[in-house]
């Protein structure tokens, strides 16, 4: 068990291992202390082989509403600003490069690094009733690490028309936009996140770990270097046990009996 | 005339050449069988003069349903997949280097390396009723190389779904996303096919296959580097015959009459 | 004042800066007059701290038709086609590089290297009634200079599509492919484009250029290159004066007052 009075929480459930953020009073801001704990979490997951997908909730009337304003503005030091921006930079690279999925479970407000949290995550869920806006622009603070997730996320124009203006949209037009994949009212938003993980959770786990470390890194390669490194990870992952019984079960119309579950 | 009984049917028709995907009893899968006859007709219609655009068509209640894996099941050899994978992935970029639009006809299923094949046309219409997933993780086989061909058609978080949940789209939602252009009712399939081969049969081949060649090429390029080549291109395109004779068809308000057809 | 006769006209109001495509008569074609003045004024934009944000408008039935055809196909020379694609790139660019965020407001037509002007905006708003189109296709000239814009704003089998039937999409199917922003009807084009210059100018001056010079050079970088550009570029802003009073007015509830407004 972890402290109940901890930035983040960790629960593992059947293979799904929820990170909670849990400052629901500062709307689960960004704070030195919650980045550490984010990033000592998604340390140790990343080294854990039992788990199979994590989410990231949050406690709370508010998913994340970015950075600490208040804490950023106690330190009025360039070099402290470039440690946090470079810590916040890291947690979202570390979500991108943990070896299973991470999909976000959004409620209320994702504003700034929280909206860039729901854009770095692979999925997202969001309730019907949530808004998502990249609104630094509003206390003349561009959120420019924000806009680096956002803008693989959501059309040019788009991202730019979120980030100039600081408005908000709502669920319906982050899912239109592909900033999220499924929205839920409200009261079903956990059942439609658990949609997601039971459907992960039933896959062979070697097969999830070898998808979700090669799609981001192809996505940077030009089209024939992607070919040539996906080609390779896919030699690889026939040659896994999952594969064969994968394929001999499907072959069979028979249910896989994966290895390692 | 081919062979009646080979795996790919060629057929050409006022400049239209269509390659028919023909083992329907197995879903047209991609076996090393059916590769071979694509890349082969791929090579042909890459130096033929007369081709004006292709169309990669199916027979029977499926379009493609990926890779055989029966075949890849009795092959346990890393070797051997490495090699039917890249032959795939040659494939596949063969259709991207083409010199002519390529156009995927979708009825029924396109899945996994099916999905790929549709993701890999430069155009793609689909019957009302197609679906298209991205299944191998069902089987405990990431579609890896799919993935390559779908995350530079659709939204990243939408591909991820796709990938790692293995579940079904209709052809309504694959517009939505961008995977494919146009739907048609069932029956109406060909038409709405031949509504693009005409347009584009209509247009100067110098024109067509210059778009063609520059167009995949220019996006893996920075801004700078795109419109310096483009620019060149252009200016090329300028002093075609064609050119001269289209603009002063625009200009004179009558059609023009293209040199080569 | 500007000269009214001038291919291009200024108006500076309030800290936007409205340049007007002044040659209705040929639907505002990129002539090297209209480029060479388009250039001008971006240049001078450039330098012009006082500037918050661009609109480019257009005056007439269409807001801009792409080249002149008729000056094209009077210079058949190669290396002048090569001078006025590399004019047309720069100016392109240009708008790409401006310190502060450009909005087409577009009304009637933009086709080819109109659409391209379009697409280069950070930002455009559409009356209704607009169309686009990449239709140089059906002169025997493909629009591979518009193609290297079109395909940075809208998935890649829709860029084709346009590219090769040089068919016209309306401003809803522009607006749901993420071509323009915001579409408006035709009487309230104006009211549509302030809302957002409104919103643009109410911001902080020095944190609009730091979003407009970061956004489109970090979309060219890999991941971790672009956080440690972007995690940089925030920890400046943190240290200019306008978001240390942007982030106090938050935390105190009050209307930020900028430093340079």
């Amino acid at each position: 068990m972890t402290d109940p009075t901890a930035p983040v929480l960790r629960q593992d459930h059947d293979g799904v291992t929820t990170l909670t953020l849990n400052r629901p009073g500062s709307f689960n801001a960004l704070s030195e202390e919650m980045l550490e704990a984010l990033q000592a979490e998604l340390a140790r997951l990343a080294d854990d082989g039992g788990v199979r997908c994590v989410v990231i909730a949050a406690e709370g009337r508010a998913f994340c509403a970015g950075h600490d304003l208040k804490q950023m503005r106690a330190n009025p030091d360039k070099a402290y600003y470039q440690t946090l921006f470079a810590r916040c930079g890291a947690v979202m690279q570390a979500i991108v490069e943990l070896p299973v999925p991470v999909i976000a479970r959004v409620q209320g407000l994702a504003t700034a690094a929280g909206c860039q949290l729901v854009a770095s995550c692979d999925l997202a869920v969001a309730a019907r009733s949530a808004r998502f806006a990249v609104s630094g622009i509003n206390a003349g603070l561009f959120c420019s690490t924000p806009a680096v997730a956002l803008s693989r996320n959501v059309a040019r124009k788009r991202a730019m028309e979120l980030l100039f203006t600081g408005e908000f949209i709502d669920a319906e037009t982050a899912r239109d936009w592909g900033l999220v994949n499924r929205i839920a009212d409200d009261a079903a938003l956990d059942t439609a996140v658990a949609e997601l993980t039971t459907s992960i959770c039933a896959k062979s786990a070697v097969a999830v770990r070898t998808g979700k470390a090669m799609f981001q890194r192809q996505l940077q390669m030009p089209l024939d270097e992607a070919y040539a490194f996906a080609g390779e990870v896919m030699a690889c992952n026939m040659m896994a046990e999952d594969a064969g019984e994968g394929i001999d079960a499907f072959i069979e119309k028979r249910a896989p009996q994966w290895r390692d579950r």
